[in-house]
């Protein structure tokens, strides 16, 4: 098991590309296509929002129904979200649209947006960019990277991961991309995040495997508190690997977990730290919980505090408000018993000895709270359950980039 | 029933007072004391939180196990939350120190912090404050207002409100004060808020009225989503109008709800347009629904998100993330038939209907967005139940001051 670098072309037999649709932008791509030849099993998990967009309507459809997707085709700087029956007849226009170029079923077309809400797409934009990337589908990684970077709404950067593994004595690889960077929050979140290997297994366990890695993987990222309407994580499986096809949970299949964990989480930590406005990569890590629930739930609420992450803002250790939000998570523990660390590349400090405050160094506090990846642990002392969730710092740019989205 | 000038002073046989006692701010008073010479019913509510204040623990006892209370001992500065066996006795210490000065015993005495998590008291200041303010209670208009100050922690003003009804064919008065502004979500937030009556009622119904007021009052206010560790609504009765004492839900009991509904109300109004760094109040109204609990989920989660509150600052009248709000809130509705308004001095315009934009001018909803009080109306047309939740918008200077609050 080792990371690799590339994204989304990473494994076997997937071409990407990506072009300048001018949907939204200017100057820059908006539109990426991923390929496969061979047929792909696929998988999905969606938003939980009770307003879904259409894309979601879309590939929840595909996911469930067909037996095998060839493409997959995002844009950015419009969400087809509160667009009615006209927003999911695009999502049919575009499915159509690549059906034509790379002659295969409107069925096997899986669509994905991502941006504002509450406008229509412009379906001439749309065609004339999925006739343009079907065109130029490579299988480098330059193209991967060029697709992780047309699908950027207001992320700084573009977000790719692959580990390479061995399954039935082949290497097999993960890979993919994401994009944030706000609405994140567990539950799935504007999010979008495209999952491809080489691996052959049915469609079935590959469900399974994904549904089981989000709760520990983009579950526990949240930027903002806000659920998006367009949350979609797609994994295709091409089986080009030709490993012996994995249909029982063996060892193969553990192999595939693991890897699919490695890629997740380096996607998933890199969408907290370039959430909006983020200046830090905020981790959360509960540990010695009775439950695994309950240590998810309270990690979640601490990296969603408002208060929490503008202390990290600010290089405050402000123990207190990680206490608070603890308590208000709605998962029970007890005060009294919890030790509480910061730690960063800058070292490490004890902050809180059973509840309450310990003699430390507010100095080397701040010197831990200043660098750019910043973990508070929380040692709960009744059980062997742990977990950890990411997000980022609140920040004057959260509030820039949000109060003036649109224009 | 009518809006009167004055706060926990207004009510008959209410005396206030407050302390400059350097607790933690420097040029400011810091302390407040309120006092009844006739002995007092008293209610309370609190916060929810894991993590309780140690006044919160002191308070909930005397609320039920006293007959009667005298005087509520209030500091800004230090919260006495995460300070374990050490801040209970300096509740007692203080409790121990109104009694004294005021010959009543310490079990009639409540007590509530607010300021920093994990700090001590400095007792001795707290000693002299008590000492000093018992020395200069005033049932004035002045005081009373002197006392709204002095309970202020980031405020950027004094919050009180009075109302004056008819009960058995008297004149009561029921009046208030309270302080946010941090922390203040719903389930009682690092909200402090005291309430006086001199109405004569039963401890059960006084308890029964606070409790259920609440719910459509102060649990309906965010400002950041922290539910604090501290959240208190006092309510003290002294029975000196001399109405009949109120023993059954009868016509004057429930003048006295409304009295109470109408004070709350203004109070909660204060306390959420003076959110930390707000620029405006931030209302949202679910009109139609089925179930009043569906109605209350549905506005709080508007008002409590931060990519809403942003856009509200931004006076954008982006309506997709109230859609995206009520749809992650948990309660389910039907996206389809929603009618969504915006509504300010400024007028009001529809951006909805049935889910779907419609054509209106973004000129006229940015002027209105840029009132400093502006509701968002949904109707979902599907019952005949509402309620409003009140917030404010996300700003740079909720930012700068959580970034660096304890300095």
């Amino acid at each position: 098991m080792e990371k690799i670098k590339g994204g989304v072309t990473a494994a076997g037999g997937f071409f990407a590309a990506s072009a300048a649709a001018g949907i939204k932008y200017a100057d820059r791509t908006d539109m990426a296509m991923i390929y496969s030849k061979a047929p792909c099993r696929a998988a999905g998990t969606f938003t939980t929002n009770v307003v879904k967009a259409a894309p979601v309507v879309w590939d929840r459809e595909i996911v469930e129904k067909s037996e095998y997707v060839h493409a997959v085709v995002v844009n950015a700087g419009i969400a087809n979200a509160c667009t009615g029956e006209e927003g999911l007849s695009y999502c049919r226009k575009t499915a159509d649209a690549a059906s034509e170029q790379l002659g295969i079923l409107k069925e096997e077309v899986l669509v994905a947006s991502t941006g504002v809400i509450g406008v229509q797409l412009p379906m001439d934009k749309l065609v004339f960019g999925v006739k343009e990337m079907a065109g130029k589908l490579e299988a480098s990684e330059r193209a991967g990277r060029e697709a992780a970077l047309a699908i950027m709404t207001t992320d700084t950067h573009e977000k790719e991961a692959a580990v390479a593994f061995e399954a039935g004595g082949v290497k097999v690889t993960v890979g993919g991309m994401c994009k944030g960077s706000g609405m994140i929050h567990p539950n799935m979140c504007t999010m979008l995040s495209f999952l491809t290997t080489d691996l052959a297994i049915s469609k079935e366990l590959l469900q399974e495997a994904l549904r089981e890695d989000i709760k520990d993987t983009y579950n526990m990222v949240s930027v903002d508190g806000d659920t998006s309407t367009n949350d979609t994580v797609l994994l295709l499986a091409n089986g080009t690997a030709k490993n012996p096809e994995i249909t029982e949970k063996n060892a193969d299949y553990q192999a595939f977990c693991k890897a699919l964990r490695m890629v997740n989480t380096m996607l998933a930590k890199q969408m907290a730290g370039d959430g909006e406005g983020a200046t830090a990569l905020f981790e959360v890590k509960i540990l010695g919980a009775e439950t695994k629930e309950q240590a998810r739930i309270l990690s979640r609420s601490v990296v969603s505090s408002n208060l929490t992450k503008a202390a990290v803002y600010g290089h405050d250790a402000n123990w207190g408000r990680i206490l608070c939000a603890m308590g208000y998570s709605g998962a029970p523990f007890d005060p009294e018993k919890i030790d509480l660390f910061f730690e960063s590349a800058a070292g490490r400090i004890q902050i809180m000895k059973e509840g309450v405050a310990v003699d430390y160094s507010e100095e080397a506090a701040t010197e831990i709270l200043s660098k750019p990846e910043v973990t508070a642990v929380a040692d709960l002392k009744t059980g062997a359950y742990e977990a950890t969730a990411w997000g980022c710092d609140l920040t004057y740019d959260y509030i820039k980039i949000n109060a003036d989205y649109r224009s």
